[in-house]
């Protein structure tokens, strides 16, 4: 079951395919900080599920570790609040999984909506994704880590929100603070 | 001297005096990733100055390390993004240093505003900084590492912005995730 928020929105960091610095298609590592804060910004939004896709087993384990022991080990006890973040966290080897579950807990697919640093055809605006939220569209935002999302993924979605823009032409956010933005832009009261 | 962006916006973040969790003040060690992250959404939302706070010697050598070797050194040539970020980024060993540079630069003292995840006392709306920055008041926001500002820092500022929230009672979000929020609010297009 998936817990009663507002609104149905999930996420996926995604770990392959994105993009290296020269454009090339990699896979990248899970790092913890990725973990333990871009699931602290998800709870705190009222996120569903925080998926990590990765199709190498040794990260997944990687996170799996990191789970356990603050879910279940020491840090659940040093560390509550932790705890409640990473509770919403699920690991997959690809972004089908995530979508196959989610599908099955809403009987409908989600809205597959792409982030990226880049302008992107199928653009999708913050405002007009707010009101498919609103009348109740499961959602799954998708980020890249790397250098972003590679096209051959980017294709698969639905739409694709627009590049976050501050006041200059530098738009090099890390991944952390992109998730964290547009979560308050789509859910910030 | 200082850029030329809209608005005269500078941060800080102060590694003492903040709260532990049990909430004793106490001083915070600086992390890599606090430097990288806060300068990237900073240097994109067109941030004037980060300031990182610290009245340990060792800790503003290891920031001072950082910043050379992305500045100078062989990261300013593979990663020259970076090398901009960091170019916003001074180390001071506390606010008043942060406070008196901005107060020489612009001919007057920045209003100083801190951020909490608790409520707090002489909350400014969002709204009402927006239009005092409008109207071309020098704005220095101060966030805590750690579990937050000790009181008396916050007694020190001239206004407090109220506690970010999603849809959830839960609050952790880390400062990273808070720095990029309310830079995308107050300055965001």
């Amino acid at each position: 079951m998936i817990a009663e928020t507002p609104f149905p929105v999930s996420i996926a960091l995604v770990h392959y395919p994105v993009l290296n610095k020269r454009g090339e298609v990699i896979g990248s590592a899970v790092t913890n900080l990725d973990v333990h804060d871009i699931a602290r910004a998800a709870r705190t939004y009222g996120v569903h599920r925080y998926y990590i896709t990765t199709p190498y087993g040794d990260q997944r384990d990687f996170v799996g570790d990191i789970m356990s022991h603050w879910r279940e080990g020491y840090g659940a006890t040093y560390n509550p609040a932790r705890k409640e973040a990473l509770e919403i966290v699920r690991v997959v080897d690809g972004l089908q999984e995530a979508i196959d579950e989610l599908t099955a807990a809403y009987g409908r697919r989600p809205l597959v909506v792409g982030t990226s640093a880049q302008a992107q055809d199928r653009i999708i605006a913050f405002a007009d994704l707010g009101q498919m939220m609103a009348a109740g569209r499961p959602l799954l935002l998708i980020f890249g880590t790397a250098h972003g999302l590679a096209p051959e993924i980017m294709a698969t979605t639905d739409a694709v929100l627009p590049p976050l823009k501050g006041r200059t032409a530098y738009n090099h956010l890390s991944v952390r603070s992109a998730v964290a933005i547009i979560l308050d832009r789509l859910l910030g009261q």
